[in-house]
């Protein structure tokens, strides 16, 4: 039984700081890293891939939408060739930081807004998916368990690492409850455990009306943007390894 | 005898369309995309990667400062560590478009003030060059005829190309008149036909004293931003061609 | 009888031009000045506000997306709070140029996909004409004629202008037909100003469908971005003008 | 005998958080408010501008390059008419929110390297200077005291506010210790304050190599980014009043 955590890093920007890098580093086994247009830059780039290769982490992109004062967190609309070709550029971008120290490029995952958006049009989905592809077939895909995307990467022949949420409220039907429902958001640490092993060991978790959600684990999304965050990652690092379960990089697990 | 022509291409951004890009690259050798700092955009880049590929023509990055309302055309302080990483994320963003078009990357040369500040900052010079080699110790870096640059490029022991300006006047010394002076750009086409067949065949041209200057020339700069700088450029391929000299891609001329 | 023309200016930006200002000047009296965020600079600010005092040209303020990369032409999603305080940003932006003029701001339109998001939404819509009215409660909101955003306006005590487009054609409800379906762009010069005189003196004009759609028109949007367009606003203008139509700035309309 | 203390403020932007603004607030009588060019947003602007209020802290824009990513502390070679019209731009920006609030803009203060490259390039000061006085010719001017650009103002007829700094270094001839030397920056809270009242009640400090400097001094700059900035900020405020120095905003002092 083997799954890999997951965490997003490298948000910091110019002047300004985010996130505890180090710290959550530590209990992670994939990063991933900003990409320039919606947090990060060139020099915090360098700096977190360096950091993830001391720490073994593996290292994939986190592209965004080219939206830094709303941190890619509002929803744009997209074309196809706009979708496939930001992904590209930015997924080029950090590769290159992940080449110069000497590392490998292991994945991508779409951030924020642009995350949720994949799930609900198709048209975006294909074309990120095909942004990846056109750079490297051999990327994973990161991307909500279950979703639409995971079958079109499939289709396209484009690895997919499904992943789950370990602080969120589930719908019957495998979507995340929204942040501005009631209950979306977990923030017991016990809790978020226990549902940690039972998507993992179990396949799936309780959704907010009590019924079963079947849920394919590849990868779990941690935070480390505060001391709270890295509290409950080391936690379920913890409670995951008592449980026998290994924890290893995506690329070990989706081949 | 053998030269390469470059010129600067890819230079529209979103709604902007800047540069003949279809026509001057019927008479170059090699293309200067720029990286969506200075000028470009992930669309642009693709379709302009295509364009060359679809003329045989060698791509490079073109990576600017960050300053698209100054078109990369105004000096900025940068440091040793910016100027590095900035590169590198640059050349990374294009490298990833030629990979998508199956083609490879065969030079980085920089932009605008970036160009001519890299001249006079040996610091800055060995940001970019450390960039550079940072991703591809195989690319050729595109830097001013005989500068300290290219010095350092040598000794750190990556490829360089000399370059000259068709249509600019020279000081003794071996650097450009700067434009703001009387006679620094040479507008008549047959004018720049002569100089340039005196720089690849005699290895130099007058200087603006009517001092002999010696040019090493590996590749020869030209322009698409209008009608007549396409017109210019066309000519001075014919006249080349003409002389018995080869108009070959520069890594064809650096090994 | 009287009516308002106005036309988007001032979106050139940085070294990219777009647009015959000058040329379309001569036949307007009202002109939105794009202010940064999508199109225009603080240059290209001034000499367009400057351009349009000596044409006698009225001055509004042409708010967008904060998206130059899209030209502010795709949706985004913006909160109440995002869009009052991006308006306002914009307007007093533009504002020091019209006060660094001597003239005075007369109008507020909102560029793009903006200007039709605000139709849908309206909490956006709210924020929109809040961030004017914290300005300045005379200054003279233009928005779709007939709008849901042109009711709230008024309700709020703010001034409106119900703008028409010469060469779209419309829904029975008085919407505009999008852009992608059939016939929804009117090219054809003779029926262009057909129609805007149906509009300006008929109070209306044929739907898609062929029904009749009432329409209150205080101003006319024209375009100048081409040629042709500036063709059609001089035609515009003079068949208005030969109908015994009062071409003034819309603050002579809206008191 | 009077001064004021002025800090800069509202230099977050979007989801990045920076400077005890609430803190420092307290002990100030100006608010320079950061414009969006180099840190800064609307929502940030809104907000800052709504606290200075509420502590009865007069407001003055603080603009800066165009250069998010280095935080405006870079070098950037501006043209005047560049100078002129970019500080307008953001001047009229923050204008915005003042007038919003139903306050007055008291003053205008260059950030960062645009502060230092103005004390250096007079075209560049004039072209700043004037761009404040195309807004407004009763806008105070905040710079260097005892510089090349307080002059060049009160020659154009713009008010001048001088500017010494608590925790800096002076040369003999009344500029600022380089960042980079030993010594440049003075950390200890009661060397600060006794320097401070140096200042204010004997018109003049040490220089660093020992010599009596002269200094006018209209406003002083506090800090107001980590604690320990404002712990020095309070105690300058309290040593101050203790010594019968009224803290007022620099409009009751320059008129």
């Amino acid at each position: 039984m083997k799954v890999d955590l997951n965490a997003d890093l490298g948000e910091s920007f110019g002047r300004y700081r985010l996130g505890l890098d180090e710290e959550v580093m530590k209990y992670i086994t994939s990063a991933n890293v900003a990409t320039g247009w919606h947090a990060g830059d060139p020099l915090v780039m360098r700096k977190t891939v360096k950091l993830a290769k001391e720490n073994g982490v593996a290292v994939g992109a986190h592209p965004g939408y080219p939206d830094l004062l709303g941190f890619g967190r509002r929803y744009m609309k997209l074309t196809y060739d706009e979708a496939r070709n930001y992904i590209l550029y930015q997924v080029g971008a950090l590769y290159a930081f992940v080449r110069a120290e000497g590392i490998e490029l292991q994945h991508v995952k779409p951030h924020g807004a642009l995350y949720n958006a994949l799930v609900k049009e198709e048209e975006l989905a294909r074309g990120v998916i095909e942004g990846i592809a056109d750079f490297d077939k051999n990327l994973i895909f990161v991307t909500l368990s279950g979703s639409r995307p995971a079958e079109i990467a499939e289709e396209m022949g484009v690895k997919v690492a499904h992943e789950v949420f370990a602080d969120r409220a589930y719908n019957p039907d495998g979507t995340l409850v929204p942040r501005s429902k009631p209950g979306a958001v977990i923030e017991d640490k016990e809790e978020i455990a226990e549902r940690v092993i039972s998507m993992v060991k179990d396949g799936g978790v309780r959704a907010i009306n009590g019924e079963w959600v079947e849920l394919k684990v590849d990868t779990i999304c941690l935070h480390g943007d505060n001391p709270k965050a890295v509290e409950i990652a080391a936690h379920i690092r913890k409670v995951l390894e008592e449980e026998g379960v290994k924890i290893v990089p995506m690329k070990e697990i989706i081949r």
